[in-house]
């Protein structure tokens, strides 16, 4: 198959860029309208009608032999963040272009019309929003989304606009008016780099995804009573430190026993931070991901009950702001068992991992079923000029979209 | 006895500073020139012959009846930390004036020769070193010394000079000249606020110092790596912070064990520092003190092998950077024996604190025995504006020092 070419599709999309030497592709920037118009010819060349909707969304479409079946809808974002690698979304995009080419090489036609779609933001870097793309795409976009500004004080509504030189509430209506509706839909099947260690440490060049993890974050604060390090005793101190680190461990010791369970203290302050006082107030943040929200919400009460512990042994003050709340995001059972049959047939073994990112997939699985492909990435790095998957990983992936294709052909068939 | 006089001297010394609206009095500065003077003058009035060193320092004398007797030292420091408060230092120099003046009131001459010294320099704040004073009394400074220099550039060498009118070099010959020797000694005894919580824990308005602590301080560094927190399952993480955090609560953990240790992790920076990345490397002090070198030193042995275990099991690594080290000072026993019993005939009972923060008594043990008095500062604080030892516990510390110098005085006579 095409893998020197697919190769060469995402070394060429990673020069597409907003700044020099290095990769930052952001929400309707002039390196997307670059990207847009190379990605729309590659799609073009695989045999696919593109068009482009008003929030820059990519959109390739081939039409099956049966008029009358669904649209199995496949892709990932061409956004990135900044100084990103060259595989986050493009992979996603690209894997099944080059997919639905060998096909067509091969003299293959489909029974249901397929939609390759790169979307236009997910990283929420512009407007520190994501999933403007997918929702645009799927017409769900909120009057607040509209409203959001970047950097530069330019509204989502306006760059919207721009971006498709129309009025904005028109552009908006008619977006919304050609979402796919569910009852036309087969499902969603996005293909991504694991951005995590596991397929290397599994030695599997791909995985299918069980689900998205739902993701609860906060910012703590740990009030004790700062004091001379060298004076106060020890029976005498309220170390706020000695109480978040306390803390920090038992959070690592939840998440250990707790299979599945990640949770990651990621930023750290100490006030006032000098080597001869003892800390008197403590800011860190706390990000607890499960994929299942009935695990997370448990293992929130536990560490909630071990907040107060510490702090009433301690004789410290502490207090929760929850920053972020998402659901967990379930794939479909049955498209991630068909997906799961062709990673057996391309590499011997499957494996079924959870996304502890978020993902395009988020919002598509609230229209239709979803199913994730993930690719082993070196060292597990991502969002970083280094992140790599191997051509022969790629390739893996390749075969086994091309045979998830046909094996959704031949089921259609009976 | 004229403690109003103690509290309006202290009231008045407290607005002689380098800064308007919060009291800064640096070593050699403009306002520690006219410090001296009021000080000075109030030596004067207590029947004491004033002098000043080439180093700043204020000293009065007043000879004893026996003109064969050796000389006591009293006294502490009369430079501030930036935005100070009233009491560290000053209080130590005012009090004996006080008690000297007291004594005179009441007709006692005593046998032998009281210096009363308000050092230049302690704090440390101006050439980034502390006790320029109590060396340069001693005739202790050394070129290293003398070149150290200041954020505007200026040596101590030149500062020196410019402050006494005189070529640097004679004037520091003609002060180490001066310096006292050590058989023409009784000893030194400081009164200082405890700047720590012990006696208000303790319900005492004072009380007597058995050694200052022996100090070790080091900078640590945990690198791990960093990591996606969603995606890395917690088996495969090498979480430098959790790290430093199991190290914090063994540090804490040792220091309770062990009687007496106070240890401390002050200041902790984690990079990269954001709520969803694993963190790659920790960086954080570490404070240990103890009155017994041996205690502090099996303590070091304890965290050196917790770090060495933590380091292995997480697979981490930790560099360990030593950035100071100071020896614990023993106060003399029978000096310490002596005021031990004057502070029980003020308030019924004496209790042996070890200080924890340096002090001139650890320059001046080097000539001669040192005893030490702690006053009751509420709530611990120092180097604060609200510094604050009361009235009473001044008053207190006044009818020791007075009690102190009769029994000496009886006991030269017998």
């Amino acid at each position: 198959m095409k893998i020197d070419r697919l190769s060469g599709m995402l070394s060429e999309l990673g020069c597409v860029s907003d700044e020099p030497g290095k990769l930052t592709r952001t929400f309707l920037s002039p390196a997307m309208r670059r990207a847009n118009r190379l990605v729309g010819g590659w799609m073009k060349d695989a045999g696919l009608a593109v068009r482009e909707d008003a929030v820059g969304n990519l959109i390739g479409r081939i039409e099956g032999s049966d008029k009358k079946a669904k649209t199995l809808l496949l892709g990932s974002h061409l956004d990135t963040v900044r100084d990103a690698g060259r595989f986050d979304g493009t992979l996603g995009v690209l894997l099944p272009i080059v997919a639905l080419a060998e096909l067509k090489r091969r003299g293959v036609t489909l029974p249901f019309a397929v939609e390759v779609i790169g979307f236009s933001e997910e990283e929420g870097v512009r407007f520190a929003s994501a999933y403007i793309g997918s929702k645009g795409y799927l017409g769900l976009l909120t009057a607040a989304d509209l409203k959001l500004r970047d950097a530069e004080g330019t509204s989502v509504r306006k760059a919207i606009s721009e971006w498709s030189r129309g009025a904005p509430a028109a552009v908006v209506r008619r977006n919304a008016a050609r979402a796919p509706r569910p009852q036309d839909l087969l499902g969603y099947v996005e293909v991504h780099i694991e951005q995590g260690p596991v397929l290397e440490k599994e030695k599997l060049a791909v995985g299918v995804v069980s689900a998205i993890a739902g993701q609860s974050r906060f910012k703590l604060t740990w009030t004790g009573k700062a004091g001379h390090a060298g004076t106060t005793p020890m029976p005498l101190r309220h170390d706020a430190l000695a109480g978040a680190a306390e803390f920090t461990i038992g959070v690592e010791a939840i998440a250990r026993r707790t299979p599945g369970l990640v949770a990651t203290v990621g930023a750290l302050t100490v006030t006032p931070g000098a080597a001869n006082v003892i800390p008197g107030e403590v800011v860190h943040t706390l990000d607890v991901r499960h994929a299942r929200d009935a695990v997370r919400r448990s293992a929130l009460m536990q560490l909630g009950r071990l907040a107060t512990r510490i702090a009433r042994e301690r004789g410290l003050q502490r207090r929760w702001q929850r920053t972020q709340e998402n659901r967990a995001v379930a794939c479909s059972p049955a498209l991630t068992a068909q997906l799961g049959r062709s990673v057996e047939a391309a590499q011997g073994r499957s494996l079924s991992l959870v996304s502890g990112a978020g993902h395009d997939g988020v919002v598509l699985s609230s229209l239709t079923p979803i199913a994730m492909l993930f690719v082993r990435c070196h060292g597990g790095l991502s969002h970083h000029p280094d992140e790599y998957a191997s051509p022969a990983d790629c390739g893996v992936a390749l075969r086994v979209m091309v045979d998830f294709l046909e094996r959704m052909a031949q089921q259609h068939a009976r």
